[in-house]
């Protein structure tokens, strides 16, 4: 039996059906000469980061990165300050910031990573990652990631899964810190991205970046860069909002088994409670059909035994 | 000694600086301890495909296809014989098609496969590529690959390179076969690419292909897309026209140990000799500036003892 072979997977879940759920669809897909099997290299996770890997309150991680952008930007130009949004940005008016909207906040971040390559942001993203805590959490951010997605991605991969991030976030500030805090190389990382211009600098080729919008990498936008850039349907997925739906319903839609996780925040001692009411990322209707689209709701209080790692 | 410890390696290669310089670089950056070592997750090598891994004369191979799928559509609507530039591909005119430019001929190619999903597509590219036939070489296209280059890709993979097929094709068709004729895997696939679009049909989620174009994968195209899809600067760049210059620059420029080669098509018996004349795909600034740009030059002729697979 699955649940026999694998009792010591996914340590940090409790047992329960959602953890049963994964520990049968793995074992499954992996049986060689069974019905289920998928070959490995049909053997796609996708995983949106926000609020299904790390923590997404009171805002995601890269709004706090925005901020001490535009800190940075203030020093210089006292201007700045009182303009809108920075103002808003600056005073953590988190009413106003959620109003602007997912996409208007991205466009936003690109802004201020604009006349700069991809190479020289990389190192900035990741001084500010080695140093800046949670406000409430009090870790590091990138120490805000969840215990039993951090067992899920590595069982999955010990199965001979290839693990991908596929996020509304931005795809180089994730490159910066994927590998060191969830083991998925940059390559298997897909997310909005800003338009890039090639320009010989000195005899050195380099990819300026620019404020304008290329991808926005949320609902169907998802689905669609899966099939840009890995070119297979996934046969799991993972998400927390309906921002993640189109992809979880182009995971479990195709042919042969396949699984689409929701997880539902509903932990108020261990992380927050919430889910229709975040303006920025809704969970609304991933809920209410989450039987007839066949999404396995995980919740958080229940499923989880731990939420954040223990030794940072 | 790098050339004694790989003296079984790149069969297909004939001694001289071309080859020694492949060893020497593979040797330099996978000796660890080594200053110029470079760690696995970074040895990556983007592949131009068209003239780079497979011969691309008279005519590109999607151009074949091309035709086929339009003879299709000409046996159903007897008007479309008589249309340029259908016309042009029935009659296989290939001075009218050139006149069309690369970019026109792909819109003409996407064209032919909207309306049906990527995975629809799939099964048809594989079918035809299962017995379509060269009509100068007389053998399956897809067997129209170059040896060395397979030996290539095999020696740079037995040395922890990941292999990228970044190409001004048409992203799912050759997905279709990359993965059987040059053992890269779809998600190592970088391409032209239409647009999707994200449908519910009967409950199943579907990506449909749109005639409209995506990203044309030509020229700067190439490292910016390289960014996207990989987000890592390649080691290692291959190609064999002007159009991958800002790839090989791209590749050239970084820090550390890096090598560009262009393969210049010189062999008028083995496979056809062109470079500057070639409309479609000129190779004349990287050969004027080779030497310039640091770019290996290799001769098809002179470096390679055989040019198409013998089993096949």
């Amino acid at each position: 039996m699955a649940a026999t072979a694998n009792a010591s997977a996914l340590p940090s879940w409790n047992e329960g059906a959602a953890k049963s759920q994964i520990l049968d669809f793995v074992a499954r897909v992996t049986r060689q000469g069974g019905t289920d099997f998928v070959a490995p290299a049909e053997r796609i996770a996708a995983f949106d980061n926000d609020g299904t890997l790390w923590s997404e309150q009171p805002m995601q991680v890269q709004v706090f990165f925005l901020i001490a952008r535009v800190k940075e930007l203030a020093e210089k130009d006292a201007t700045v300050k009182v303009r809108q949004p920075f103002k808003a940005l600056l005073e953590l008016d988190l009413k106003t910031l959620m109003g602007l909207g997912k996409q208007a906040l991205l466009e936003l971040v690109f802004t201020t990573h604009a006349g700069m390559t991809e190479e020289e942001f990389d190192p900035i993203a990741r001084e500010w990652l080695a140093k800046s805590k949670h406000p409430k959490f009090g870790r590091l951010f990138k120490h805000c990631t969840f215990q039993p997605q951090l067992d899920l991605l590595n069982f999955l991969r010990q199965n001979g899964f290839k693990t991908y991030i596929v996020s509304g976030g931005g795809i180089d500030f994730m490159r910066a810190c994927a590998e060191e805090i969830y083991g998925i190389p940059r390559e298997q990382v897909i997310g909005s991205s800003n338009k890039l211009r090639f320009e010989m600098k000195e005899d050195r080729a380099a990819l300026m970046k620019l404020a304008e919008l290329n991808s926005f990498d949320d609902r169907e936008a998802k689905p669609q860069n899966i099939a840009l850039h890995v070119g297979r349907r996934p046969i799991l997925a993972f998400g927390n909002s309906d921002g993640d739906l189109p992809m979880l319903r182009y995971t479990k839609t195709g042919k042969g088994p396949r699984m689409a996780l929701l997880l539902q925040h509903d932990d108020t001692e261990r992380e927050v409670a919430y889910d229709r009411e975040f303006r920025l990322s809704p969970l609304n209707e991933g809920l209410e059909q989450a039987a007839a689209y066949g999404i396995t709701v995980v919740s958080m209080k229940r499923d989880w035994n731990v939420v954040f790692p223990t030794a940072s």
